[in-house]
């Protein structure tokens, strides 16, 4: 026999959305139970241990400059944070050469001048989208039936910013160009502050780390909501009637007047809803998929780069590593590089051997910064599609034609059952601000209405 | 307790596809159970009697030439079929007039041109594009990062022929041309014989029309199997062991060495799998969602177009009606309008009431075949989008990106599970023709394996 508990509000989904809005809901004087699918909070928040006992991330990790409500929760929490690791030369291989540079990467005037215009077009079409209702922007329709890889193609004259911009989706969306509309790519990068701010560790979305990983954040979280918080219930089910709403869990059933779904859409619409969701909610979550990463740790005994005047970034214009970041502990010591496999490259490797994925991981690696990091003392990776709780990270993407014809259907409630998550964030919109930001709306949704 | 039955193989879903399935293993000497949601077998087929007993098609209901394994199973069947009624002119109500035509309508000659050159141009790709393997295309990396909607932006230049596009991209997708990718409209435009073969009534795919309605096919299908069909059991469950595959449904648990789910694969991608799916297989099933039709069919005493030498058939640049035919029964008593929402006018008239809904297809209605088709004796819509079990027809698109990068994943067998449907087929995808391709491909592989 299940368990039965009888709540206020159920949360499906310990991550920081479904956190924060139990949260809000507890402090506001309801009663909350979080029922969640896997047996840890944090969602696509999670630390992992290296052998030594140093915590590295396989999920999110960074936060940065104007996001004011994780600032909040930091401070709240009493979490500590340190910058991401920068000092020296990032690294750039382009063109099949490897070059340093610290502001402006070496590449030609034409180039340069050309990454320059594409990006600032991009910028000034994005903040024409009200972040609120991206489908009401003026020329939402030319924008949504057309996608990010057209646009490009149109508007990048040169290589050079055709792979910037490529670069830019696989980093930002874990998604090509190819695989999203223009509208979600511009209202996403308005979300995220502009293109400097998504891509920049300092003044940009990953200046920061937090001290102990960033699921500490989701764990003190959860330590103070104590034993509301119930971890290994995959929710199957979810009944409304008249006044209550009815969660069916694996081993557990909570009912509450209300319930706030706090999981990527897709997922979402993988539950049994009774009565069955109205069309446009339903075909919305048909329609946004979640994008395709690995986050690979790798370790060494010293964070080499740095003795070579390097901050272990580095940016490529091949595969299938394009991303790199110092993500060693404060202490320095291991050091640890953290690569990205991204879209294409994730679908790719994801298909391969655990040996063979490690094997080109490194390769990658050492096309940049040199046969050392060929031969690292640890590594570790995670496939977000392959996990059956988030099938796909960061977050979802908006193909063509979603958030023109579905868009309204992202956050309207249905009956008792209101919509969290990063996706339906307005601001850093995929990002933990954006989690947080869904909590609250949900939450003050809820407490706005009268008792039960 | 649910009750449990054990067999060589189960198939998830009556439709014509799982039931076809079904039949070939029998055949071959397996014992087989369908396991079906539904109150009832066809799926996408139903009928529906008017008040006067005559039987009108609500889901998919027209077979042509060239659907050879249909035109197989009618014979085996022994079903009758008749011709969808074409005798006289049809109307095209374009750039604000309505007028008459048999083979040609009356536009200027340069928009013909243009819409001759631009669907020609069009036919040549898609028979480009391989059927077994639409991502070996060449030149698919470049088809599938565009949607149709860009490709008719570059390749239509009248507005003749975008509006004529964007119908066929409606009437045959029932979806935009921004919602789908361009490889996706070239492969299901070759997979169907050509835009002439989709668009057409005679030598086309809406030729022929079955005596007793179309859902008769799966009904006989189902007579024949017999109690092996077991309605009313939604699968929730599929577990894989070694040497058996478990299906879990409400009130029912069926065991056997394999199982054939024969869904769309929107809804396929809502059964909770264990092992959990690959990552390729789940990300596929997030990334093609159902189209968006409401059908209406709308009764008169007579069927007062054909006294005034009209075929039925109305085309339109506007909605929310663009395509009618004459779906009258073979007597012609009464008169049944059969009016297409599709699109985006089914979106925006599935969050209307239905007495708004009603009203605004007879004003369309009206519009093209006179007052007197704002007042029929009856009216019967389905919005197929709001059925809890399909969940939008006719079929599965494919947005940008998803052919290229999933492909291989929509028929890859996983383990014991095999992938049915006939959004699965490489001929007719979509259509009768190809559910039944499909579920003649699950079952020759099973056949094909050892016993157990």
């Amino acid at each position: 026999m299940a368990e039965r508990v009888d709540v206020d509000v159920v949360v499906v989904g310990a991550g920081l959305a479904g956190l924060t809005a139990a949260r809000e809901l507890l402090d506001g004087g309801r009663s909350v139970a979080v029922v969640e699918a896997r047996d840890r909070v944090g969602g696509r928040l999670l630390n992992h241990e290296l052998s030594d006992g140093t915590v590295v991330e396989l999920g999110g990790q960074w936060i940065g400059p104007t996001q004011y409500r994780m600032a909040r929760l930091v401070a709240d929490l009493e979490l500590e944070t340190f910058p991401t690791f920068g000092i020296g030369e990032h690294l750039l291989r382009w063109n099949g050469e490897c070059s340093r540079f610290r502001e402006m990467p070496k590449l030609s005037r034409i180039a340069l001048a050309d990454v320059g215009q594409a990006q600032a077009r991009f910028d000034r079409l994005a903040r024409r989208v009200p972040l609120e209702a991206p489908w009401t922007a003026d020329g939402a329709d030319r924008w949504d039936e057309q996608t990010f890889e057209t646009w490009i193609r149109r508007n990048a004259l040169t290589r050079t910013a055709r792979e910037f911009l490529t670069l830019y989706s696989e980093a930002v969306f874990a998604a090509e160009p190819g695989d999203q509309s223009l509208l979600h790519a511009l209202f996403y990068t308005h979300s995220g502050g502009g293109v400097d701010s998504l891509s920049r560790t300092r003044d940009g979305a990953q200046q920061d780390r937090f001290v102990g990983g960033s699921q500490v954040v989701a764990r003190r979280l959860a330590e103070q909501l104590g034993d509301i918080v119930r971890v290994r219930h995959p929710v199957r089910a979810i009944r409304q009637e008249s006044d209550r709403v009815t969660v069916e869990a694996d081993g557990l059933v909570a009912t509450g007047a209300h319930a706030i779904v706090a999981i990527p859409p897709t997922l979402a619409g993988r539950i049994a809803y009774d009565p069955p969701l109205p069309p446009a909610r339903d075909q919305l979550t048909q329609r946004v998929p979640a994008g395709s990463v690995i986050k690979c740790n790798v370790a060494y005994e010293t964070p080499f780069w740095r003795d070579e005047g390097l901050t272990g970034q580095a940016n490529a214009d091949t595969g299938p590593v394009k991303v790199t970041f110092d993500n060693s502990p404060p202490s320095g010591s291991p050091g640890v590089l953290l690569a990205f496999l991204e879209g294409d490259h994730a679908r790719q490797l994801g298909r391969v051997t655990p040996e063979e994925r490690r094997a080109a991981v490194l390769d990658s690696l050492a096309d940049s910064f040199g046969s050392r990091a060929a031969a690292p003392v640890e590594y570790v990776d995670l496939d977000w599609s392959a996990e059956e709780w988030t099938r796909g990270c960061y977050g979802a993407h908006f193909p063509p034609g979603v958030w023109t014809r579905y868009g309204p259907a992202l956050r309207q409630p249905v009956g008792r059952i209101h919509w969290a998550g990063a996706e339906t964030a307005t601001v850093w919109n995929g990002y933990m601000d954006g989690a947080v930001e869904s909590g609250e709306r949900t939450a003050a949704a809820i407490l706005s209405t009268s008792r039960r």
